[in-house]
């Protein structure tokens, strides 16, 4: 039973990813299709890292995760499949891979030059999703190789797409906000592994404009630690230290953002 | 062939709920997945009680239900498996079963206390829905024995999570509004097993602050027995009295909110 | 293995969706259903017309569509089911499927007439989705023959739904905009077609109130041809005309509404 994600940036008020499921069982309606999210805001690349990234973990071995989230499309960026150790990655080459890659090494990769595993073999100008991506991970996850989708490219020739590094200095560390989910709740690039043994020891500071009247924020175990409707960190379960409020919004709290600048203190 | 179904509050934008099918089909991934909905409002119990209560009955029977609206996560409360005579419920005890359990006995209850079943064994403080309850579900689902999931628990036992109660005087039935769907359309508390027989020959009225100008509203059997725009009242699709408008959205052109009073008058 | 789509205009707050999966699932676990979309506007049959139109050809052949944008539920509004040399499709008769047989000759045409294949002899007055269409549809994509749903109906008997056509005069091209995608994307009803080798060499103009301060709009083979955030006219990967912004958002930068005037000049 071959197992198939799809993230996209298509949202699901149209039959984009209708279609490429469409596209994909027209090849083998066997396959197991999961959606992992079409709410990537539109060409929003370092979102899509980040959600490729967290959940890669969460898949049998040899899942193939298609991604197309894709502003150059139908451009000069190529198309690519990556076999990892415990899985494939099937996608634009524009660094929307590079979270999951930087703890798992790449086995081979291909861009996708075979037309053979497209769905025609003129694609559309913009929809490679529908017309290439999709049929080349339907194949992938059927059994087709690697190899057979195309011609072998270098791994460190990928297109990088690096978030700017947390630090440590002493009890201080520094990060940013990576990610705000639907539950306001704000995940750091700090990462949970840095502060463990001290959860119940730390104070986090955020820079948001509605910040400074709350003061830094306390490290919990679980939100439920909390009084609720108080903001509270703990580590998250994608596993870096994460700004919460028990039973409300941490975000429209703070006025947090994408990128605001966090430090957490220890002990 | 096992079916399962999964009911949350994590919403459409991040990966959880991805993720919690990713879990589930690292145990099997031939298992058929449906989700209700994932659009409960955060920590909002009423709301999946209703959902999950009016979705039941149309499932196949030894369908494995996931329910993973849960404010007290990583805290006290008891994560719990029910069977039923017609499925099985998977989730935190917390009262959102309650509608299901109205009218349909438990026939055994456990507490997941067997980490064998869970994804691991020192699950996540804050996604038990990732680390405990899908992968629970799918080994129900696959055969597993409730019993070997955990210790039994008595059902009476369960926390409740009861709405107040609809009342009936005469020919004047009171309740309130339960839920409103994505049409605008009001459910009430009241049953249509009320008002059979009634249905052209009963008014509605409602407390929201709008409603006044608009006086009672009529009765009839289908949206398309008004003219387009106009308010009536059915027995809808969930069983109970409905406030709707033939083409129209009743909640905005009322005001209407969950918890709002309602009355009806027959003949 | 048979292939079943859903369209509806049901969303997905509500588990009217789920519910009929549900429904197929009593009657056929192993079907691979895939959602189309739910987020038509409610009652909106054009634009239920324009995505089952544009999603359709991407499908395996016997792919049974089953389509629920329904105003008329409960009313006179005949149910039915059309054999087509592709697939099928099932839903209210309301022209709802006119996109898709606009090239396509229907080759049989039943009104559902027989309650044996619905979930309950008496459906409820107001969701014929759950209690007609998917149960139909999934009895259908399971082997059941078109002819067993019900009594034969002339093809010529159903309801149109046309759209008001394009024209051309000359080396204008004259339509409107029939719908605006997630991205912002304004597909107009000029078939790509009708364009093919001048699309670098044609102008767009649109009446809508922001559009006239940005001039003609020049035409391009794919958005990455175009300026980050310069607008642009491009043959869209449904096969017309359509206006866009590279990485950003023509309906909003234009003020663009489905039903506005398009023209489009030549060389």
């Amino acid at each position: 039973m071959g197992v198939l994600t799809l993230l996209t940036d298509f949202g699901l008020t149209d039959t984009y990813v209708g279609v490429m499921k469409g596209a994909i069982a027209q090849i083998n309606p066997t396959l197991t299709v999961i959606d992992l999210t079409h709410q990537i805001p539109p060409q929003d690349i370092a979102a899509a890292r980040f959600h490729l990234m967290t959940a890669y973990p969460y898949f049998p071995a040899d899942t193939v995760h298609v991604a197309v989230v894709d502003p150059g499309v139908g451009g000069q960026r190529r198309a690519i499949a990556l076999q990892l150790s415990d899985g494939y990655l099937v996608g634009p080459d524009n660094g929307l891979f590079g979270g999951v890659l930087e703890h798992r090494p790449v086995l081979a990769a291909v861009e996708l030059s075979h037309p053979a595993y497209w769905r025609v073999p003129s694609p559309s100008a913009t929809f490679h999703g529908r017309d290439v991506f999709a049929p080349v991970g339907a194949h992938l996850a059927s059994g087709v190789a690697l190899a057979e989708l195309g011609r072998a490219i270098a791994p460190d020739s990928l297109i990088q797409f690096d978030l700017p590094p947390w630090n440590r200095e002493g009890q201080v560390l520094t990060g940013h906000v990576q990610a705000i989910d639907h539950f306001g709740n704000a995940i750091t690039t700090i990462p949970g592994s840095a502060v463990l043994g001290y959860i119940w020891n730390l104070r986090v500071g955020v820079a948001a404009s509605l910040a400074e009247q709350y003061g830094p924020i306390p490290g919990c175990k679980t939100y439920a630690d909390s009084a609720r409707g108080s903001l509270l960190a703990l580590i998250g379960s994608h596993g870096y230290v994460e700004i919460a409020c028990n039973q409300g919004n941490a975000q429209q709290q703070l006025g947090l953002a994408v990128g605001d600048a966090v430090q957490v203190v220890l002990g």
